[in-house]
């Protein structure tokens, strides 16, 4: 681990260098949770049933933010994604979202940012249309589970 | 509170129809919370120093996503954001960082997803910059603190 | 009816001045279909069943391209958009999927582009979806079926 | 041909794993037609004149659409474009204006829909600069001329 | 005028609080200059004929860019243009482009950031379709010529 | 150098197709100048204090204008950038910020228009953030200093 801020450079912000680095194939895993007051947990439960799913709707939310990545994070580098996968499920008993977002790519740099930005999206879209009837609703924590590839390899969260 | 996901009809999603409603005044706070493990919070603490402070970055990257909403949250309204503040304060005993979003403006729904897209966003910009440090770091919880304006009125956090 | 081409000036584009006009409440509705061979349509029946309904993604990808029309016409005036609604209804009798989208506003320009915008890019999508099931899908027409408000009033399609 | 919808995995949609395809050359040729009321016909063939041609616009909207296709088709790939290539021919006797787009990139996946929205795009642009006209236009067929590269390989559709 | 740095609230960038101040009729004009050394004044002169003369594309794309300005600007607010006018005008005994953009809106704040991204972008683009020919083209100067509306009122450049 | 306007085909824009060209390292480096009226320059002089200075604002928004070039500029290609840095100095003496871009890429052509692109989006900004106190600010030259990489090989401004 280096323990500088990487993105910094005599005290000013850069998108860094990696044109030096090779392409390598890069894998980054997150999670999210949506924590529901009962009321928004049984509109959900009751509510996706059908084509119309709310969470489907987070999902597609979550693989289009993925892509918006670099127009969001400002340092963060255009990366030119190969895989993403949202996933959402609904534990009704502890009334919670979970949300997994998987980003694959081939370049110079990894797909964190990417992956969190998925997971982070989704939540939000969640809240979104849930918060007509619960505004307690609360989103965290938001964290990566995986990241493989480049110099640093293989990261896993220790659970 | 409404019971129903009202950005659903016959259950499918919807961007609802706001155009009876009046444009009133809406003011929206949230808050997110960048919980870093030690490393992290000591590059922040010795590189949060001089006109270079990563915490000015991620304030500016709120700052943007806050317009950037309806881009992101699919069936939310494009709105004439009126002022978007983001502020970040580092708390070097409980190595956190606490973001505060405010977002106004006077338009016939809510900014509640502005403040909260302004609050995340800055808070994946902070991971971003201290990723390399330490990759443990969490984000939550993203909730809402206040809103006001349009027929549901003003709803405060129970703390 | 206006026999000029009101986004020229002595010969040149132009984003019409609408500065005058008054906010009016406008509404407009379009129409597009798909046309599928055999196999994409079989497709579709047998994939459109459970939440991952592909005509759910067409649905969303045509919401949110309503909200991006004045980046992609270049001489559309962007819009508050209140009201987005798209639905898709696949005939499997004709092999064709029927879109149908509707917009309002209230604005000094009404809002054709948006709904031809949602409608033609849900048509790109359920390509996008079926194209490697058969390249062969056909798309057409794309029409207008009625818009209301602002000076020139009503219109309605002609059936 | 491929059966399957291949953009969903265990019912759910999915931006599809291209990590493992090698890049290659791809090339992709769309075409869309847009059918004009004789008042429109009029209005383009005496309004087509000089360096402020309507065409020119909807040139630029097409090329311009293409570099945004994976921000507007929710599970495609974003691809970096190597040629885009757009004309509009009008036909005053049939009076209609024939699009071709080309789209060239070197990558794992195609650029169909790169051609396509492009063609699309260019279409509603025209669309929008004789609506004042007449509201009666009508697009289409929007649809593949050709597409090569890839594990498919080449696809001429039959005239 | 105002001595203060009005984006700023204790050394903090801000979106400023325009929900106090009325929606007024907001006009500004800038200009910018591209200056070409002779063998780009040439190739100008030469190709500029028919319709594909390139300054229709940099007309465009400072429209375009118009629309924009929020995503540009960190601290601008998003504002519903009403007209926006890009000219560009060829002196070919000076070599240079002289671009000038109009915007006007009716909103809570002015639009002169507006009229400059927009003479700048058309700038940039005429510099992009002649810097294959010399690369020592100069834009410049970039300034505002006119804004009316709003509480300071009227301002015209001295010339 | 060539004469010939490279982005036209029998007189029509082209996204140019760089296909056959290999991916090879590029470099470019572009510089542009705000010009302050005296009130401006004092109050960014004194404004420019403490971790909210201005500048670092401009910074940001160059950085971030570099990866939006190809949505900006027409017929520029979307580019996999590997390194953005942008510095802005402010010399009271002649009351003068300079701003400069530098902008890396591996790719078929070369990032000249996202290093001035991001010098004059920082430019832009510095305007926007003073506008209060003075609306006579300029910006000019906006130039390419350096570029190296692809056929053409290395440039350098002459002094």
């Amino acid at each position: 681990m280096d323990e500088r801020l990487t993105h910094f450079e005599d005290g000013k912000p850069r998108m860094v260098d990696v044109s030096e680095k090779p392409a390598t194939l890069r894998v980054a895993r997150a999670e999210a949770f949506v924590h529901l007051p009962e009321p928004a947990a049984r509109a959900l439960a009751e509510g996706g049933v059908g084509k119309g799913d709310p969470l489907v709707v987070a999902q597609l939310a979550g693989i289009m933010a993925a892509k918006k990545t670099s127009e969001l994070i400002p340092l963060c580098h255009p990366l030119p994604l190969r895989r993403v996968r949202v996933d959402l499920d609904f534990d009704r008993e502890r009334n919670a979202v979970r949300i997994e977002a998987e980003v694959k790519t081939k370049a110079e740099t990894g797909v964190e940012m990417e992956a969190l930005t998925a997971a982070s999206v989704a939540a939000l879209t969640v809240y979104d249309m849930l918060k007509a009837v619960a505004k307690g609703i609360e989103i965290g924590p938001v964290r990566l589970l995986y990241k493989s590839g480049g110099k640093s390899g293989t990261w896993v969260r220790e659970s």
